[in-house]
Order: structure tokens, then C-alpha cells, then sequence
């Protein structure tokens, strides 16, 4: 993290000249997206093989907006523009990459190069761009490094994927107990070179080089220099490192921490996580829960074609099958849909808003379980009002569609029959819709992933079922 | 912000005995979620009035898990547990509660009390609470502040909702371009009671107030104290006041912020934004969106069952009407369903899947404009890419399909049609899925709301459709 601001100024810092500053204004918008106009500057260019205009247009541009840049632009054209990258930029923009972009990217840029542009990120960020290197160039990349930033990279990777051991910076600011504001403050001054760029809290800590508490900065800042750390540290909420992240980020975002300590399982500070890092666990999050509920495996939205059919096929295969057992009930009362086949039209009415009204609970259930609004404390009393729900929403729809159908069809039993049907499916809808993300969440699995599914399938048999069966019994 | 890390210290510190750390464990589960122990711990002495086992209870809790735990509480046991807060404590939790529960639990606090609590609270959370209080209730209070405090609180409101002045507080700290690190450190330290208890930034303010650099705390303390500001200070992204809270959060997650300014139109630094308040935004937006793809208006996640009916009735009446128009395509084929009964049968699974598979696509697109890596620069060919992929896809289901139902049918034509449709489908549902999102945000409209129900509309139609008269076409 915190290159980024500095980076952020260092751009307009350089941006001195009008002619800069012009090309800034182009280049985003009013809303800080890129201008579709600068895109296709930067692609002219790169027809052209137009080397000072391209420097011209990226440099006025901040390392995130390059990567934004390289969203947009087709694998060709990224191509091309790599070798116009300075080693600098390109370290900046490869921590600022998605990662099917990245992995791309780093095909093609020289083992060499990549040595030296990793070993100016911070070790979060140094060991993501290794992991995602094929193992030859990994291998070739680690050899060129120093051996102490190849220690720290090899230890980040060692933490499993998504856990804080790799979302941490290794960087951190540690005082002992016994100094006080004056000595932490001189000792800063002298220690330049050894402190992070940016940071947020000083941490305190024992002998045995345990966390024992925190000063922010800003309180170090207005503390008279002869004050112990001690006297106006606070206590810290310790992350261990095999921590899940998103269960950091619960944590950063429930006690509004800035940054946040990273221990080892004996309690000794091995690394710091703070809150930039965390915005971007937190988007993550929220968009694997939105895709997995959707049906996509694994984002993949940058991938090419074959890599979004392979996200996307597993899921369609299982509705394939689903659909098929729910299709076989339609099947079982073929009889009855050749007598009235009235009932081929209305049967879909009722599984469409079991299935619609399913989607809502869960979609409900599945945020409230990811943001631990819902737990085994008022599960019981969510399901019961989410019964009424569907009951009530039933209720009012079956009124309604009841009265359409009777007024279309004149048959009262007609009528009775597809509204008891809607009623039955949009209870059991709800109550699918918030069990099953329940009981997937206390088996430890992501409630997100698969519901929807299973949900749609209870509601579409259900649907069938019950419109169909009652249609055979009533009016058969 | 800020005041609630130094809470979590106090109250931990508050916590030195034995006793009290055996609460704060019992509290807590390993995963920073309260335990249902300790939740019906503390219904059990609210069923006894035991008002010193609750002051106990409670004590070992930080606000933000107060918070929390009234959110797991009963209406009527969240109502019996507010007299048993202290003034200070309950201004902590007032920031924490979700917005039903707060408007809820201000009901049941006393004006005179709230006036005090709200003091306590910096600008923007004083303003939240303020605007959660009904007419009266909100004369009454703002009456019995002080003046200033009042006058601060209105301005705030005058902002709109869902923007960055209503997301900012007020307290900054600035200091003039002339002076040295010294002179800044000094004046802090002297004026301690001026300053906001955490900071990130010094805003550097040109004679007329308006931001022309920042310098992060912790680069003041590791400079000489003989730098001037204007040596060190790095430029700043501003935020104008009226932006939206959506676009604010996509600037402080793109350039790693930690904090910005705020600027009214003339240029003028009215407060600043910190990245915990975003961190909250991030979390709204991405549930917003995931609940308006579910078709769920408005959260309404603790609202009662009728709040959650009225949250949820407007998709479904809305889905019913859609599910109706495409059902009358099933009716204009009854004849043909008459002669051929199993179209009825086979006739929702090409439907199912084409919602599954557009679906997909949606969730895919909304993500991807929300985070603005979709725009009009690559829209073109994103539709290009999906409707690759939705052809592959239903290429590929079409063969399974079509294999599956010759060996159950040994009907060649029937097999051939349904992998026809489904090929249709799959490719109409792909293109939908990417251009009524693209369409919505083009229009100015948010495109998570109303997408999913025009789009399964449009796959359903589709799906019958193609099905049934390719079957009048071929089969009959």
C-alpha cells in the first residue's frame, strides 16, 4: 500500500507544464474514468509506434490509471505498449493489475526487469506479482534478487492464498515500552531510510518483541515529547497470521481500524495490515458473493472467451439438471395438461415467482450471514419471519392473479387452484431461500455458492408440483 | 470516525480485572462474532431486571459490538436494555446501529439525553443521527444544543444524502504554507484540544483556505523540523461537496487513499473524508447492488414483516405481469402442445436455462460497471465477447440435450428443435444480459435495479418462443 499516494503526487508533481496539464484534463473524465477520447489516443499512438507521444500521454497519467488503461485496451495493443513502460511505472501498475491482465503482462517483460520492479514493492504486493508467475520465470526472476528480498517473498508465499499472512506487510514501525514520545520521534528522524513510507500507528512492543499496544501517529504528533508510549499507547486487536481475509476485513470494518498488527502464532509482530489493503478485500468479497450467486465460478471477467464458458458452464450444466427433474413432474401429468392445456401456460406463472421470490430471500440471507447480521442467535427467528413473508406476499399475489384468471377463464376452481399453488410455492420459497444459505453456512461452506441453484430447483419442482397435483385432484 | 479505535482501548482498558476478561472472552467467539452464550446471557438478565449483571455484561463489549447485539435483540428487549446504557456509551453505539434498529432505539431516548449524546459525536455521525429523528423529536433536540453545534449539524444536512458532504467531518486539520514541520508540530501540540483525536493528513491551505498539498502525519514526524511544508507536501485529490458518495469510494479505492479533502465549489476546504467512512460505503454499494440484482428494494433487512412485504411485493407484481405476457405465448401454441404434449414438458427448460445463463452475464456486467472496468470504450466489445460465449455455451448444452432427449424420445426432429431453441436462447439471453445493463447505465440509471426482471422477461419470451414454433414448424 502507501506507494500509491506518493505515487499520486509525484504524477502531478510532474505535471508541471500547461501541455501536461492539458493532457490530464483529457484523459479523465469528470467521474476519474478514463476518457474514451485518451484511449483512443494512446491506441493511435501505438499504431503509429508513436514512442515520445505515448511517454507524453502516460505520463500524465497515475500508475492506476495505466492499469485501468490496460483494462481497456486489447491483448495486442497491451503488448505493444509494455515495452514504452519504464521499469518504475511498471512496477507501480503491476500491483495495480487484475490478475488475469497481469498474468498476461508479465509474459512479457524480461525476467531482469521484473527482478528490479519487484524489489520496489512492498512485500504484499512483491509477493503477489511472484505468485503469479509460471514457475520457470519465477524461478529466473527469484534468482536475480537480492537474497534477503528473496527470504521475505518466499516467506509471504509460504502463508496460504487469502489469508493475512499475505495480505500483511512485513514493513512495520515498532517502539519498545520504555521510550518515550521524544525518544520514538528523534529516533524516526535519524532511522529514515528503515521506516515505510507511510504509516499509521507505532506499535509498542514487550522484549520478546510482542504487540502490547499502539500509538497513531497523530497522537505521538500532539503528545509532549516527555511522555512514556507506554502512559498513552492504546490496546491493539491483534490479527493472527493464518487469519481468513475476510474475516480481517469484518474486523477492520467493524472497529474502524486504520492498521492493524499481524502475529505469529507465538504472539511475536511479524507484519502489519492496514485498511487501503482491506478496501480491496472488501470490493472482492462482495463481488465473489454477487458472481456466485449469479452461477459464475470464479471471477473471470477479464478472462478471454473460453475462460468466461469455463466459468460459466459448470453452473448451466447443473441447472440443465435440475430443470430436467423438474420438467419430469411436468412430464408425470401429461394426461392431465392434454385434458386442460390451460395448464402448460399457467404452470410456468407459478415456479417464475417462487423462483423470483426465493432470489430475494436469499439474497437477503446470503449479506446478512457475510456481514454476521444473521448467526445461530436469531436464525430461528429469520426463518419464522421470512415464513410470514412469503405467506403474506403469497397471499396478496394469489388474490390478484386469482381474480385475472378468473375473469379470463370464468372458472372459479381454476382460479382457487393456481392461487393456492402460488401460496404454497412463495412460502416455500422463502423458507428454501433462507434455509438453505443457513445450513450451508454452518457447514462451513460459502453460502453463496450453490444456493441459488439448489433454491431454483426447490422452487421450480414445488411450483410444478403443486399447481399440477392440485389441478389434477380439484378439476380433473 | 477515529473516536471508536480509541474506544476499543478504553474499553479494553476498562477491562484489568480477571472477571472482566473471562466476560470479554465469553463475549467474543474466535471469529469476532458475538456468541449466542453471551446474547442470551444478557436477555436473561433483562428477563430479571438485573441491572448490575447487565452493566457488567455490557462493559466488556466495544460499542460496535453493542451494536451488534441489539440487532440480535427482540424489539421489546432492545427497548428494555436502553435505559440500562450510559449517555456516553449509547452516543458511541448510536453511530454503529443500523439505521432501522437507530431510528427504532431514538424513539425510546429522551431529548435532553440525545442533545447530550450527539454533542459527543463528530459532524457527520451527529448529522446521520439527527436526520433518523422524526420532526418533533428533531426540534426538541436541536433546541436543547449548543449554537454552534446546531449550526454545524444543519449545515451537514443541507447537504444531500449520499454525498460527500454528508459524508464528511468537519474537523480538519490545516496549517498555512509558510510554516516549517517545527511550527506545525509545535502549534499542534499546544492547541491538542483543536485537533480531531485521529488524523491522517495536514491539509497545506493557500491564504484563502483552499487545499493546495497534504502532508501524512507520518512524514511530518520523520522530517526535520526546519522543512517547510510547502517542501514536503504532496498534492491532494479533492473532493468536490456535492459528489456521490458511489464515485467518492471508486477515487479513495483507486488511489489508495487514506483520506481527502473536501472542497466547497469556490475551492474553499470545508472537511475531509477518511477511509473508514468508506470502507461503510463500499460495503452499502455492494449490497445495494446485490439485492437490487435479487429484486429487493430498498435493504429493509430489519425491517418488520411488513416492511420486509412492502420491500419485496413491487418486483414480484411486477415479475407476475412479465411471467403473464410470456405465458401467452404458451397459449398461442395450446393446440400444438395439445398434439404433442411433451413440448409443455420440455418447454421451461429452455427457459430456465436462458434466465441462468443471462443471469450470469448480468451479474457479470453490473460488476464490472460498477468498479468501471465496462465503459463505452470496451462496451462494443464485450457484447461481442458475451454473445461468443453464450453461443458456445448453448452449443455445447444443445449437444448434451439434444443427445439426452434421442435417447429418451428416439425423435431426431424433436432433439434438433430443442437444441435449436436452446442455441437461441442461450445467444439472446448473453446479448441481453450485457446490453440492458449497458443501456441502463447510458440512460443515467442505476443498471443492478430492474435489469434482472426485463432480462429473464426477455428469456423467457425467447425461450417459448423459439421452442414452440420451431415445433409448429418442424414437428406438427
Amino acid at each position: 500500500m502507501s506507494r500509491e499516494t506518493d505515487d499520486l503526487a509525484q504524477v502531478k508533481d510532474n505535471a508541471h507544464s500547461d501541455l501536461d496539464e492539458d493532457l490530464e484534463d483529457l484523459a479523465l473524465g469528470e467521474d476519474y474514468a478514463l476518457n474514451p477520447e485518451f484511449v483512443s489516443d494512446v491506441v493511435d499512438a501505438l499504431d503509429r509506434g508513436d514512442a515520445e507521444r505515448l511517454r507524453e500521454l502516460l505520463g500524465a497519467l497515475h500508475p492506476a490509471d495505466v492499469a485501468d488503461l490496460m483494462g481497456f485496451l486489447s491483448a495486442d495493443a497491451r503488448e505493444e505498449l509494455i515495452p514504452h513502460l519504464d521499469p518504475e511505472t511498471l512496477a507501480e501498475i503491476l500491483s495495480e493489475l487484475d490478475t488475469e491482465i497481469r498474468e498476461e503482462v508479465l509474459e512479457h517483460v524480461p525476467s531482469a526487469t521484473l527482478a528490479k520492479a519487484i524489489g520496489e514493492m512492498e512485500s504484499d504486493d512483491a509477493a503477489d506479482v511472484v505468485d503469479d508467475l509460471e514457475a520457470d520465470k519465477r524461478a529466473q526472476v527469484l534468482a536475480a534478487m537480492p537474497e534477503t528480498e528473496r527470504a521475505t517473498i518466499e516467506a509471504t508465499l509460504a502463508y496460504e492464498d487469502e489469508t493475512a499472512g499475505r495480505l500483511m506487510q512485513r514493513e512495520v514501525v515498532a517502539a519498545p515500552q520504555f521510550w518515550t514520545v521524544g525518544q520514538a520521534i528523534d529516533h524516526f528522524r535519524r532511522e529514515v531510510d528503515d521506516l515505510p513510507e507511510l504509516f499509521f500507528d507505532v506499535y509498542v512492543v514487550d522484549p520478546s518483541y510482542k504487540p502490547v499496544g499502539a500509538v497513531p501517529v497523530s497522537l505521538l504528533l500532539r503528545s509532549k515529547r516527555d511522555v512514556p508510549l507506554a502512559q498513552i499507547m492504546e490496546q491493539v486487536t491483534e490479527i493472527p497470521v493464518d487469519m481468513d481475509q475476510e474475516e480481517v476485513a469484518y474486523i477492520f470494518d467493524k472497529y474502524h481500524l486504520i492498521s492493524a498488527p499481524v502475529v505469529e502464532p507465538g504472539g511475536r509482530l511479524v507484519g502489519q495490515i492496514t485498511v487501503d489493503d482491506i478496501v480491496g478485500v472488501i470490493q472482492e468479497e462482495g463481488e465473489e458473493d454477487i458472481l456466485a450467486l449469479a452461477g459464475v465460478s470464479d471471477a473471470g471477467r477479464d478472462a478471454g472467451v473460453w475462460g468466461t464458458v469455463r466459468s460459466r458452464i459448470p453452473w448451466l450444466a447443473l441447472n440443465m439438471i435440475t430443470a430436467a427433474v423438474s420438467a419430469s413432474v411436468i412430464g408425470a401429468f401429461q394426461g392431465e395438461i392434454q385434458k386442460l392445456v390451460i395448464l402448460a401456460a399457467l404452470n410456468p406463472i407459478v415456479a417464475s415467482l417462487g423462483g423470483n421470490a426465493a432470489t430475494q430471500t436469499l439474497a437477503v440471507a446470503v449479506r446478512a450471514l457475510a456481514s454476521r447480521e444473521l448467526s445461530a442467535i436469531n436464525a430461528l427467528r429469520t426463518v419464522g419471519r421470512e415464513m410470514m413473508v412469503g405467506l403474506l406476499n403469497g397471499a396478496a399475489l394469489a388474490l390478484v392473479t386469482g381474480l385475472v384468471i378468473f375473469v379470463l377463464f370464468r372458472d372459479l376452481r381454476l382460479s382457487g387452484v393456481f392461487g393456492l399453488a402460488l401460496m404454497i410455492n412463495l412460502f416455500v420459497a422463502s423458507l428454501a431461500g433462507a434455509i438453505v444459505p443457513l445450513t450451508l453456512d454452518r457447514m462451513g461452506r460459502d453460502p453463496a455458492v450453490s444456493s441459488s441453484v439448489f433454491v431454483t430447483f426447490v422452487t421450480d419442482f414445488t411450483g410444478f408440483f403443486a399447481f399440477l397435483g392440485l389441478a389434477a385432484l380439484i378439476l380433473l
